[in-house]
């Protein structure tokens, strides 16, 4: 499959759920949709951005601010473009270009209660549908061509994580370690950090969504690095915890503990088998070395344009793996005063039913400094 | 007034606006809103937070995710929280725990389609209302108070634009420099930026919203920063435009202009007048020079918690200045090939009526480098 082949295809996954729901036209609205339907990129900010599709004739009319209209033509899959300037009313527009529908289908936690408001006035006969869980649906299912961009996103990010490696030094604070490396990630291309960037040090590993601090580095210390970005739209997101110098004999064994829970869960990837598999696996390995207790989350989360995507990989998911997904597996250990261990991999299942390790940055445990 | 004043204070101004218009029931989702009221700040993720208020008991609620129930207790000033779990549905803990409304005021632009269906669904014989303007412009008077964390948020922008003066280099890109100067926004405790940085520099000074690209810094540019942070919950914006090296006439002439401009605006800052007046000065002073042709944009836009807030600081715009207004003057001339100039200040209006200049970097041409 080639680019060009992608946004069409997409679109006619969309009007056949359309059709099978009898919703005359989708008005889509989210720049994240626009751009996977389209192939166009736009943050509209205050303006109107809106792909309409007609099920009914068949017709596509993607709507931008006059602004963004010359790269539109050039990047958007659609085949007509309406720019709306900025003393428009972009509503009548759409009225004008649309033929009254009795079913919208939209985006209901993207689309705020005002703009509805405004849509129910311009279409008043038409009944509002929830397209946003069938598109959540399609997008769980990444292409090669995504997981390219996926790959690409990871390869930048471990390039930042090598940098880590080598700037960490004792006395740097977790704040003075996170802005370097949010430099790097911007000196190497991308758009901006996936999430907010957890760099942690010492005892503060063990708080397993903890930011960071003006806490220092010390001899001995776990260092938890959990970092991803978003490059050409799409995300990675990769965590290493390293030691600083000596480590004992106890924060060696919570790390063994963890690399074979993150170790057995991708060996676990299999098609066909419930995701709940994938969480069980890794838990029981840490619950066999008696560490049980300190492992409080989901063993990983599905990712690809957000960060936090479908399918949730949790021990209550009976869901099927299928070729397609995307996702982390990131089993941690975090033990109160002593420190946390968190090892995070991100895995594809190919179209063959393989699974994929896409991140390759060393797992052995490191010691830095 | 003190800081245990300012959230009654806003409160009571907010159930007289509900009084006055027969709402019943306020229900504020948006975390910026829910803080502006009680001072407690949470970004609830996918969780549910919402501040409701009900003029008829005068009752006030505070509806956090569990985890945040300990921070809202230290820090909201509100007279009873009621803590949500993941496994409650929060729209009956919503329910329980309020009298059926005829009416509700919500933030219409800011509350999605699925909530408001899901608040209609608990409340079905309550008209919804938008609270948001009666809001915004409540927030458009700013106290002593808000200025003091604006003033904090401009003096850790001018280090990093200092910073920016002494670091700046020929060879060095326009994104070296901007990855430069958030790294040192975040070093000297930054939130994060206040908006995308722009760092422009020689021709590509004339695009008024160029974005930072890979461009170096070659002798004679002009460089263009335009900076802010967030910091405290408060905004920060500061232009300012260099030479690297020696400049030509025309560049100290249209630097010249603009910042005749700039002061000229300011000076005409004054409580009674229109607002236009400030966009007629700088505009005024720029035509007769010449670049009338090469100012493209309004003079200014108010800020506070958001970096876009009223008013709007343009030649339209009659309403008349008043005590509390915080808004940024900021003309420039953009000369295709040539390159632009931009200096923006951020100014206050003081209840006295005197306007107070929150910026302090120096504004004379400075060569750089």
């Amino acid at each position: 499959m080639t680019t060009n082949d992608v946004w069409p295809i997409r679109k006619r996954q969309l009007q056949a759920y359309m059709e099978e729901q009898g919703i005359d036209v989708a008005i889509i609205t989210s720049p994240t949709h626009v751009y996977y339907f389209t192939g166009f990129h736009c943050d509209p900010h205050e303006r109107f951005l809106a792909l309409a599709i007609d099920v009914r004739s068949g017709a596509e009319t993607l709507f931008v601010p006059l602004v963004d209209r010359l790269a539109a033509q050039q990047q958007a899959d659609v085949s007509r473009i309406v720019a709306v300037s900025d003393t428009d009313n972009p509503y009548d527009t759409l009225r004008a270009n649309t033929v009254q529908p009795s079913s919208i289908g939209l985006e209901k936690n993207f689309v705020s209660l005002a703009a509805a408001e405004r849509l129910t006035a311009i279409f008043p006969d038409a009944r509002l549908h929830d397209l946003e869980p069938a598109i959540l649906s399609l997008r769980m299912k990444k292409t090669e061509e995504e997981i390219a961009k996926v790959s690409a996103s990871i390869a930048l990010i471990e390039q930042v994580m090598a940098h880590a490696v080598k700037h960490a030094a004792i006395g740097m604070t977790e704040l003075d370690l996170t802005a370097e490396l949010e430099y790097q990630m911007k000196r190497l291309g991308a758009d901006k950090p996936a999430f907010e960037s957890i760099v942690l040090t010492g005892a503060r590993t063990a708080l397993p969504h903890g930011h960071p601090g003006p806490t220092p580095i010390r001899p001995g210390d776990l260092v938890l690095i959990d970092i991803g970005v978003k490059a050409q739209g799409y995300c990675s997101d990769i965590t290493r915890t390293f030691i600083m110098g000596e480590g004992t004999r106890e924060q060696e064994r919570i790390y063994e503990t963890v690399l074979a829970a993150n170790e057995a869960a991708i060996r676990a990837v299999r098609t066909g088998a419930p995701i709940s598999v994938l969480d069980d696996t890794a838990r029981q390995i840490i619950a066999s070395r008696g560490y049980g207790e300190y492992f409080p989350h989901r063993v990983g989360h599905g990712f690809g344009m957000d960060i936090h995507e479908a399918p949730s990989i949790h021990g209550e998911n009976g869901m099927l793996m299928e070729p397609g997904l995307l996702f982390t597996i990131e089993p941690g250990v975090y033990v109160p005063q002593i420190g946390g261990v968190r090892i995070e991999d991100d895995i594809y299942i190919a179209s063959d039913g393989s699974a994929r390790v896409l991140t390759s940055f060393p797992k052995r445990l490191t010691r830095i400094g």
